[in-house]
């Protein structure tokens, strides 16, 4: 049977998939300095070889016939699913050539080298010429994809499948407003928030230890996963069964490590929770990365800065760290929660946070649209900068050099972010409608309650249904502003005796 | 030119087969307990991607061409031999059928699983249908190179080119007699050797600390290598920049831990020091596991066990563990060189170690051949050990077991243990022939001297001679045993007063 055949071959894909996963992985963890080259030549082929494999004219063949395999199946069926949606990779696929793949990962491991290198020092001028070819091949890239209503909509496509630039501007634009206003309000007239208590000497051990802790709580499997450190945390889905996260420790702030624990843990809790049918299989994939990052910031924020979590939480911690005996829930509780302008994304608050992905996104739309240069990327950064948010970094590792997603040509993938902190209150609101004790549970520490529900809702389902649907399967709505703005209005205005 | 594309080709295969040796380490390393079936899957799909890769029709023509190509080249020219020994791997390749190739690796991950099981506790039972397996995969495989005179050859060629089973038994029938009256003597009329000041508490930091002091000096460049931990110390040479150890550790001995890491370093130190022109080539890799096995040893036990070596280390060590302030530098140097029978090959002493090997080359070729059952090797293993060494494990896990070897269908890696504890010898005869004053400047703690000799005449020329040609312009001669035989007998003639 065709349709088994088609299988068989996402599994290998799966499973090349999964060595490139790994080889990524180990980049960031334990790779020796010297062998940065090596691992870039080892990526390019893989990488080339992952697309030969697959935009194949016998995959093209098979999935004709699967389609017609499938044809008797109730429409819901997951083979039905499985052909749906790998014919459309397929297609995509077959628009990129093999060759524009493996130039596209030998520029962005070239690419990634000199961006650190300028952070480091070197300097914006270091990195542009690299960004420059960068943008130029995804112009090439959408191209294979012309006619487009905007050059983004194909890049989207990769991140975020049924998604448009103009669906993204109308949400931005209805957001924008909101988040400017009630950071003005704070600013104006909220009741100033003294978040001291954080900083001190946090011994990096400890901070390890209350973080396991805190990952087992969550339900976290370490048996089939792991967590290692990175100097910028990320999820690697090796495979269901070796689902790894990183993460990094500030001695000088206890929650950094924390927070950036539970907002890996969240995401690694979506691949682990995938159905096990699924494994290396078609669907065996999260549906968007929207919907990933719904998930991890449902853990990091939405649970993990709620006064609920930390009334269970706060007496560990403080056992952990008795500097923090004498400083009050309520004040730690708060401090967690301060909202103030920062140069850095992943620092910032729930409420300026969105600000910052907005930025970026504004800023590629336009790099990618020819209306902004490269060389005049850093200014057009501290213009947006300082209407955002008021402030300007004081030097491009803080500003422009901040992320790592534009050294690796990852254009198209920040309005994920915004989406998936948008998502992550509507899940959340869904999930306390069905189960209108959960925060009571979660402030008893039970965090079981709420991934079960997650997983029965979300994880489970990989692949099975588009985005939005998944979404509206859950929540009965598709991705929107409102129940974001209404969730910060409520805490902050509370935090902030607005 | 055709061989251009050969060479390009190479380095394809030098990256696929980075991203496997990858796939092992961390296979031994950091992988979750849970992802074991899927590694077995992607390890065996690129496994036999490596195959197809190489084994094509076209790598064929471009061979042909090459050969014309290089003809006008003198004939120690890099190129003419990249021709001849990728030809020469190229005709091996094309015997082996890529069904073969994938199966054997799935073979070997399962039955690795279920070896580790087998030594937990499930017994040889349990491990046995799948060495069954391997037995009968490894006889298919040296019938696609038929006809040969032992079924030995052509496994042997995988890990010794040029090696054949009527010489390692001529070698070895050499060395027996000698090494079993040697074991006599030392029982009967030695001065005994008292081994207690090694067993303690010795804190695994403190251990680790002191074996990187002689990593470092020894001139592992930690650039383009780390180490870390695994339950079997072993060398992955990823890529010439990514040449990673490991080691473990025994709190309750002192020195274990160190001469593994000296063992493993001594690989790396070959890995690390191939000429830098020939990376990701064809002659960028060892001769051949001897010659490897070969450079461990000289390190662990040739400097390692030297007095010369631990007058310089030895109030290192003490300064590290206070526990040996009181022990004198002489008792030290008996106690790491105190010979007796054991059960466990990776622990044994110098003198019983090759005795160790004999008995695992018996029973290979008796199984290849067909004259041994597997259902009988535990048997058969205890009968030998009884005649070798006059012991008998009281356990499998402790005897036939407590190899990794063929769990992985590795059929006739072991003779290449004996062959480098001979060929050690003879490269430090060698060298010290070259730089007399040599073991005066190790007794100084400058080991930078010898891996520099080493790196001239033995590591930087990778594969660009057979591993008894690069041994005889290193050594004048080829693998013998009787320098070994002069060695032990004048080192232990004198520890134990014989």
């Amino acid at each position: 049977m065709s349709l088994t055949k088609l299988k068989r071959r996402v599994s290998e894909l799966a499973d090349l998939g999964a060595a490139i996963h790994l080889l990524h992985w180990d980049l960031e963890t334990y790779l020796p300095p010297g062998a940065v080259a090596d691992r870039a030549s080892q990526l390019a082929l893989l990488g080339r070889m992952e697309h030969e494999l697959f935009a194949s004219e016998e995959v093209g063949e098979w999935l004709e016939a699967a389609a017609g395999e499938v044809r008797g199946l109730p429409p819901d069926a997951d083979d039905v699913r499985v052909v749906e949606v790998t014919r459309r990779d397929w297609v995509r696929a077959r628009r990129v050539p093999a060759a524009w793949v493996e130039e596209f990962a030998r520029l962005g491991s070239l690419a990634q080298h000199a961006w650190r290198e300028a952070r480091a020092g070197a300097g914006f001028g270091h990195f542009r010429p690299h960004l420059e070819r960068l943008v130029a091949a995804r112009r090439e890239y959408a191209d294979f994809f012309a006619p487009y209503e905007s050059v983004y909509d194909p890049l989207l496509q990769d991140y975020e499948p049924g998604m448009t630039a103009r669906r993204v501007r109308a949400i931005l634009d209805e957001l924008r407003p909101a988040l400017v206003n009630l950071v003005a309000e704070i600013r104006t007239r909220g009741r100033p928030i003294d978040a001291a208590c954080l900083a001190g000497d946090f011994d990096e051990a400890v901070q390890e230890a209350f973080g396991l802790v805190v990952l087992r709580r969550m339900g976290f499997d370490f048996e089939r996963g792991r967590q290692d450190r990175s100097a910028h945390p990320f999820t690697s889905p090796v495979a269901r069964g070796d689902v790894r996260i990183t993460t990094r420790f500030d001695r000088r702030f206890v929650s950094s490590a924390l927070f950036s624990t539970m907002h890996e843990g969240g995401h690694a809790l979506y691949e682990q929770g995938i159905a096990e049918e699924y494994a290396r299989g078609a669907l065996g994939r999260a549906a968007s990365l929207g919907l990933h990052e719904s998930q991890s910031r449902l853990w990091e924020n939405v649970v993990g800065r709620s006064r609920g979590f930390w009334s269970h939480f706060y007496p560990q911690l403080q056992a952990h760290f008795p500097a923090l005996a004498s400083v009050p829930l309520e004040t730690f509780y708060r401090a967690i929660n301060r909202v103030e302008p920062s140069f850095i994304r992943v620092d910032a608050d729930e409420v300026t946070y969105n600000l910052h992905v907005m930025l970026r996104v504004d800023l590629e739309l336009a790099l990618l649209g020819g209306e902004l240069a490269v060389a005049d990327l850093p200014a057009a950064w501290n213009d947006r900068m300082r209407e955002y948010l008021g402030i300007v970094p004081p030097d491009d590792a803080q500003g422009v050099l901040q992320d790592i997603h534009w050294s690796g040509g990852s254009f198209g993938y920040f309005p994920t972010y915004c989406l998936g902190n948008l998502a992550a209150v509507q899940i959340w609101d869904a999930a306390v409608r069905d189960d209108p004790d959960l925060p009571a549970a979660i402030a008893r520490g039970e965090l079981g309650r709420l991934r079960e529900w997650l997983g029965a809702n979300v994880h489970r389902h990989g692949r099975k249904y588009e985005p939005d649907d998944l979404l509206r399967r859950a929540t009965g709505r598709p991705v929107e502003a409102g129940p974001y703005v209404a969730y910060l209005r409520s805490k902050y205005g509370e935090l902030y005796a607005l």
